[in-house]
């Protein structure tokens, strides 16, 4: 197998794009996998790094096979791995723990403090074949389909995200709704929010809000929020607030929008500090605020399969596009458009 | 309005039975309201107090009119009254409690020292009009109608029951399809759980747990329901055990199949104390128990309100029998059958 | 007695300053309770008051007493009053709660939608004689002195600060050593938190901080903070971090040096809304932040109450001055030079 | 080093009794590391073992050298350790979990469902030399000497008994004054408990519990334990209960005493399943039980060696005899009598 070859989509250089390489097919080590990818879903992450945004350029070694949401089907164990075997269908943990650091070892692996990132800091799975830990690996539920079961990792943030506090009856402000605020809406339907608000200046993106769940869609680029909001909460504001959108003015709005009491999960990356008024916002209505990141390993991803395989969440109007990986560029297109909800690539 | 009468179903001596009397319309005191029924449920509590069990017989002071689930229209407010005006169409928490004992002042009160309850300790609600404390109202959402605002009640004990943690996305075994684990299945299955099973040795209310959204229901009088379950759950039992049924073999029976690490509600009553394999069904498995009893004024009635009017959670099928209140007789046969959900009175 | 007149701290006028008057003692009313002031200690709050900070200007009707920590005894009970009576040891929660609002009706009475503050929308504590509402009222245990016991408002916003969650063997950086942050520490300590950490730029204080209990005391006006905490932490950061002093920098430092997966609470209220590096302090490090303003009422006053009468907290050396109410200016001037912990005022 | 020999303690035979003997020095495997012993502390289950009682007879296979508390140093590491090396003064996990079970992945591996335990399943400490995993190993902190070092495992049981849920400022009543509830005392005084209550039928254990901190010591042999419990806490009863003797009457004593709203956390274990009135004692009262087993790896160690390492958890009069492994006999005599606290040997 050592002389197979492979097709990828690579990062090369230090500048913006990527190209589509034939590579040797990687080998498992010890305590790896090598899976055959059937699906890989485009995140954000993908964008910024075909962009070569400053995080990109700030971090990754070139070259690079991007990619870090998948699923696929095991092709070879490396030595020591017990548990996974040829044939079996698996996703899998895109952050790789390394089990030793101080929050590895009190239960905190996905702000693992050696952490490396699959796409990022190994080579991810915009690829033929990837080799990951077997420590990472997942296996699917038969009932989930290779394209859905590639969501998994993104839907996991959106589990972490919606979940950091019970949100059954609660009433909900989404700031942002491209793809991972549309995987909030879903999953905070299938919890049991009682009322769903999303806020989006893509149009596009507030129609797929609404096949997703969402009870009012809100366009602040053509209205002011506040009112709706206050309206559909007689006067007292959100329960919760899961912000999404990196955008300091969405956040801004969402925090005064919070009942006092309330919580806020931030997901959203910012382009950098942004102001906050801490005593109004957030001291003087008691609110508890979540920094998001990653997904709790494994039972995020217990969660998320169990609620795909259910039928309790339904992801199906996300996924807007599906195509063949060596058309990656028009994926990226699509990305970048903002007219889309997930994008597929099948290798 | 002194002079006017009613008529209510009362408890009138120390023997099984009810009666249906005339009685003079009762005037709110201070900080009290006059309501006028519209609705009234009746509860396992009522056919306990029918049948004059060692429980009622050693807590009622006679006569008493009974029931304390109900829904109606406000008719005068005693003085000092603020936010309740006559004309709004309320419900009440049936727990009257005193906000001075320690837990009433360490955010408690479902647990007043001091608590009374309505039909119990005070005039209940299967009458014309009910006298409850201004403390105690609940306004109904417009878009809830009566039948259903009379059932807000025990649905949050089936709100404080499954969401005693966070339920999305878990495997739940609940024993006992009464209408109070009829409640708790719609409850969970709102919530997000992510497999629902029940057990029950009553096929009529089996077949009421399927329409309330159970995905397996099981009967023990004919089969052994630890394989089902176990094979459900991939051996590895359920997360989540609400135990509903007060029946010695039903809890037994649920915590073996609690996996490690998992939880229990506890709303079912026993007959008396009962044996508890505590070492390897608590704490080798480091089991977190809950006992729950009541609501949590308010948050609950918010809860189940917003599920109700969002239609998150649909109850519909639960109403299996709804009649005049002078037809109680015919309501507290049907119970005593089990071949009902909730039967509701309208006087 | 009522052509009795007392002495009171008053503000009279829309400037600076204070005065010191002859009042008439007021009448409770139904539901409240007058109380001879024996202790009253001085806030921040007040000296907001006394220097008219936009703040205090946009909020409060002059007159008005001002003070809102005391201990006394209760001199006479209005109407409807239960439980308690004259002769009583007591001191008063001095946020007063509407009881019916959204957060009232959820178990949030802290942030009460309505709520009104002693001695800031209502006559407070810096006089011979109070008026509270009997909800407030809370009663002192015996082996706790007057001056003490006044402290017991401000010690339950340290105890909900240090208390967010557990702070048990956890390591723990306090920005501001003002006399909330003061308090903090003490509460910090007989908590179980290992080490304990404070930084403030006044060397008076931070002696006080010594004495109060910390294991380490740094002044970031003549050094890096950054090196002491990270080498006492092996490198790892702060499990917690306790922002007192309202001061943006401080913030910044403090949540840098949090390690991944901790938490921080915000008391210090700041100027102005502050930019805040949300990715990288909050975000990627999966931080919970907890806003926290007043006490949770009661549960913090019992918290507050059990560890002095125990001995578990010792805040001895936390009074620093004691004087006559007629001495008030002193008292001012002391606040405004930093130079002392606690003042404590007897009529 | 495959020559060399040393001596242990073995179970040898399926009967009451141990032996002394030589053996060969074990060697580490990959993943594993030898330490040489310096201290090793008797635990209740290994009384269990030397007895030959059913629970050991059920679960045994013979010769096993047994103990599970120890402190040592690293002699040798075997092929793929990283983080532990040569000369490093250690303790270990006795529980060695798998990393693949249901429990493992979803943050509980202390229910591991293939756990093995050191010196029941695996050979264990009383031995001058021990084999143990890596991911077990746990670095002891340079001030904490070998003997009170050998004491985190069985602290970290107490800590995950007492901090089930945050105990400061609480009312804590102990059933069970044996080394474990010596523990809880010190450590739920550390963790700030604001009166803590401990009953036991052992004089010389209570004078013990008294040295640990206790305020309040109570003989149930010969006085009845409740109104003591009820005069110190106003009547009200405690807000927690912590069982560790695992007798079925204290049990039954205390949950009666424990007010409504709070909290129990199992550690004793029962020598059968045990009557218990769950309508009185936890359902009506709301009560919260927690099962314990175990400690949480390694959130608890961190906690344990803090509180060690700070002065916070003085442990001191517990360790009562120190003694050579040769003289074990005297140990186990020891605690047969209950005439000990925790007896450490040294090989």
């Amino acid at each position: 197998m050592n002389k197979k070859t492979m097709m990828a989509v690579v990062k090369e250089s230090a500048a913006p794009g990527l190209a589509y390489k034939k590579l040797p097919v990687p080998r498992p080590g010890p305590g790896q996998v090598l899976v055959k990818v059937a699906a890989a879903s485009v995140c954000g992450t993908d964008s910024l790094i075909y962009e070569w945004a400053p995080w990109a350029a700030s971090r990754i070694t070139l070259p690079r096979v991007i990619g870090h949401e998948f699923a696929g089907v095991v092709e070879e164990t490396g030595e020591g791995v017990v548990g996974t075997e040829t044939g079996d269908r698996v996703s899998a943990e895109s952050h790789y723990f390394c089990g030793r650091c101080y929050q590895c070892r009190t239960g905190r692996p996905e702000v693992c403090a050696n952490h490396k990132i699959m796409g990022v800091d190994a080579d991810g799975s915009f690829a033929e074949h990837i080799v990951v830990p077997a420590a990472n690996i997942w296996h699917n539920h038969p009932d989930i389909p290779d394209d859905v079961a590639s969501l998994q990792e993104p839907l996991g943030n959106a589990v972490d995200t919606v979940a950091a506090e019970d949100i059954s009856g609660k009433r909900v402000l989404i700031t942002g709704a491209g793809p991972m605020g549309l995987m909030c809406i879903a999953v905070a339907k299938a919890m049991g929010a009682s009322r769903i608000m999303v806020s989006d200046p893509n149009e596009y993106r507030l129609e797929l809000a609404r096949l997703m769940g969402a009870d009012i869609v809100l366009n602040p680029k053509v209205m002011n929020i506040e009112g709706p909001v206050l309206s559909a909460t007689r006067g007292e504001g959100v329960d919760v607030l899961l912000e999404i959108s990196g955008n300091a003015k969405a956040l801004s709005t969402g925090l005064a929008l919070l009942a006092a009491g309330g919580r806020a999960s931030l997901l959203g990356i910012f382009r950098g500090p942004v102001p906050v008024d801490l005593n109004n916002h957030i001291i003087f209505k008691k609110i508890r605020l979540y920094g998001i990141t990653g997904r709790k390993p494994f039972s995020t991803w217990h969660t998320v399969s169990r609620l795909l395989y259910s039928g309790r969440l339904d992801i199906g109007p996300l996924i807007t596009h599906r195509m063949k990986l060596a058309e990656y560029e028009k994926g990226f297109t699509l990305m970048k458009s903002g007219r889309c909800g997930k994008v597929v690539f099948t290798p």
